[in-house]
């Protein structure tokens, strides 16, 4: 029997005799198969197109966004500094990197989660007022979500780049691709009542994608579906011309709206009493955390791990920042790492072998409540997903959730240096699973 | 030590002493070396669109091509009569389906193979000189190619349907989706000089297309890579949104265009001296045929099978008709059924399980000469396609190209009734055999 003293002050209630609380067993595999009953039959659609400001809810006028557990600007890592500073810049709060670095640190700005606010944004995460977002809406259970667009690869704000040049790409996705994307998702909205999210990850699954670092299909599937209604917008033929060369040369175009869909999936099975089910894995390039279902949205953290991968040509390991990003929203909804056996192609962007990569969706049934009832994994004979990560089961195994993921270099302005793997800290679920225990017992 | 007495004209030559001939391996594997580097070297592009009559160098103004071997009104399946029919209505050859065969019968109409024009089309394959085809030219060897456009599934001419909604959409085909696709591919060319399709293929193959059956995946890929030149052609919207609507709405959109790549491919290790290399592998609804490289395109039949695999409902195994088709072009050429490896969900299309698809492309590693050096399985990690058929080993193994396909219903008019896998029936490579062993001795 597990006799814990938690000194958390929030959840802190003095020693606790498990007899007392007699949570059975069953009742915690009702709680959790209510959570992953949620993930699974939540129906994000993609909805709307506006500036974060007015989209999400609450957003202060001074507020950014970043990926990952809270943290401040002294304990920010490179990528994230640089992600702020080149959304201060993007404002227009600051002409210089030294003014916007003295704005921020003089708390002129307010850094707050993405998660707060039903966000996810990739790497940095960096979402601020005057930036376009996705709204997603879940039909089954109403909750809406946001993400940022994403930029392609190459110098780009998420991974912590915040030159002339990725200024000049933001206010482009702001001034045109935005509008059309706009316009785009009112005719499909119109015809359609938007687009269902949730199919194209499912089919993305049968064409190699994890739908994480690799979503390549579910973009071109985006692009098919959406090019009916983009050719109705309205628009010149130079402005259309450019989005749709934009959307060709991106194959993560995808990859925000799949995680604004994770993110709906893991709310649905979010705050579900006596769940022992995680509804958010995020990191912020410092620390790691984690949500439990039953456990208010609070974050358990740790020290975010190095990821390792392929670098690019005239990197190394030492250059690579600690895991950042929103983006492991996909693992907590079922997919993304969890589904590398649907995309053996991907071992050329993150490492490994194919081997390797069936390796770590055969053991993340290990740490899962179930297979996923949508998203299945053809080579695996349709098996669904690991889906539901429970953190009794981690903490019994051992196993914990492994990730994909792309590597920032640790200094502010220099970008992505390559993609990898990497499997979250221990600590994090065990002070976890110590709060439950001591909330419940067992 | 064979001895063979070939009693065909054209190639008998009397018996032969092989040792007289004295070929030697050595000699007939430069040979296939050679045939094998033709069709994996083949790069062919789409470069336009028109109408067939206008495009198809010598196709005689009452010509219409079909697909397979050469054959008569009398002796063509359902389906190639259906389809026949169709065409001759389509033109305004006649008024009515009795008059249509009436001057079929006569001999008004010229039946002649496709592969005589270096077209290829599936099922059926029927193009007549009105009908608009796709253009590809090999960059590498020159050559050009051609197909017709894939009418999408339902009631559809390949599959020898022929009522008054089959030609409403042929000709909306030709009025509408052909001028748009003409006019993109007339921008894109401007800008790159075409569009290269064996990057799509290769790129389509760890997407989890196999590129015959199921092409999902390079139609979103086209579908993608052609939005920025559709936009800019100046066409009204209803008529872009009407052709991206057909587009997103068919799966099947890239399989015609993969044909034509595949016969230039196959054409580029064709009439090469001594090699015992397969360059076609087609039916006619009635029998197969088979080109071998030094064999001068003659081709070698034998009665063809009914598939086997997943009916519609409503449908029976006695519905069948023999296979019929000119797509076994893409296993000619190292891909299709040969891959079906790399696309595991298309057991759901075709039957039988995920294994089973893996084991058909690992037995086409043993009647193929090599390994593909650009289309990779990534399940295999990353092997290259099982390419270049190899009647030699064919006739030494006793086993034969395994392809997949769809079924047509025996009866003209009705139209497709499920899709499955087949084999060649050996007889067409032993013949060849043994003409190939009279011509060289071995």
């Amino acid at each position: 029997m597990l006799s814990v003293r938690v000194t958390d002050s929030l959840y802190t209630r003095g020693p606790v005799n498990p007899a007392d609380l007699a949570l059975t067993k069953e009742q915690v595999k009702n709680a959790n198969s209510k959570s992953v009953e949620g993930i699974v039959e939540s129906d994000p659609w993609w909805v709307d197109v506006g500036l974060a400001r007015e989209k999400i809810p609450a957003m202060g006028a001074k507020a950014l966004l970043h990926a990952g557990p809270p943290i401040n600007w002294e304990k920010a890592s490179g990528p994230l500094k640089g992600a702020i500073l080149g959304a201060v810049l993007y404002e227009g709060w600051a002409e210089s990197e030294r003014e916007a670095a003295a704005l921020v640190k003089a708390g002129e700005v307010n850094l707050e989660c993405t998660h707060s606010y039903n966000a996810v944004g990739p790497m940095a995460g960096v979402i601020s007022p005057s930036m376009p977002v996705f709204e997603l809406e879940d039909k089954r259970y109403g909750t809406k979500t946001y993400s940022n667009m994403n930029e392609g690869i190459g110098k780009v704000l998420r991974y912590g780049a915040y030159s002339k040049e990725v200024l000049t790409k933001l206010r482009w996705m702001s001034e045109k691709l935005a509008p059309v994307l706009q316009a785009t998702i009112k005719k499909l909205k119109e015809d359609t009542g938007g687009l269902p999210i949730k199919p194209l990850i499912a089919q993305g699954l049968t064409m190699g994608d994890e739908c994480h670092n690799r979503c390549v299909a579910t973009t071109c599937l985006f692009a098919r579906q959406i090019a009916p209604y983009l050719v109705m917008t309205g628009f010149d033929a130079k402005s259309l011309h450019e989005v749709t060369q934009f959307i060709k040369e991106n194959d993560f175009m995808m990859l925000n709206i799949n995680m604004a869909a994770a993110k709906a999936m893991s709310l649905a099975g979010d705050g579900v009493e006596h769940s022992t089910i995680v509804t958010a894995l995020s990191r912020n390039g410092t620390d790691v955390g984690i949500w439990v279902s039953s456990l208010g949205q609070r974050w358990f953290t740790a020290a975010a791990p190095v990821p390792k991968g392929v670098l690019f040509p005239g990197f190394k390991e030492a250059d690579g920042n600690p895991d950042i990003g929103d983006s492991a929203i996909t693992e907590t909804a079922g997919f993304g790492g969890f589904a590398m056996a649907s995309a053996p192609a991907i071992v050329s962007w993150v490492g490994g072998s194919v081997q390797g990569a069936l390796d770590v969706t055969n053991k993340m049934y290990e740490i899962t409540y179930s297979k996923h009832k949508y998203f299945q994994i053809p080579f695996l004979g349709f098996k669904g997903t690991p889906t539901g990560i429970d953190i009794r089961k981690v903490v019994k195994t051992g196993i914990v959730p492994t990730i994909n993921t792309g590597i920032a270099h640790r200094k502010a302005g220099l970008g992505q240096i390559g993609a990898g793997v990497v499997s979250f800290p221990m600590g994090a679920f065990k002070d976890a699973f110590k709060v439950y225990v001591d909330k419940y017992g067992l």
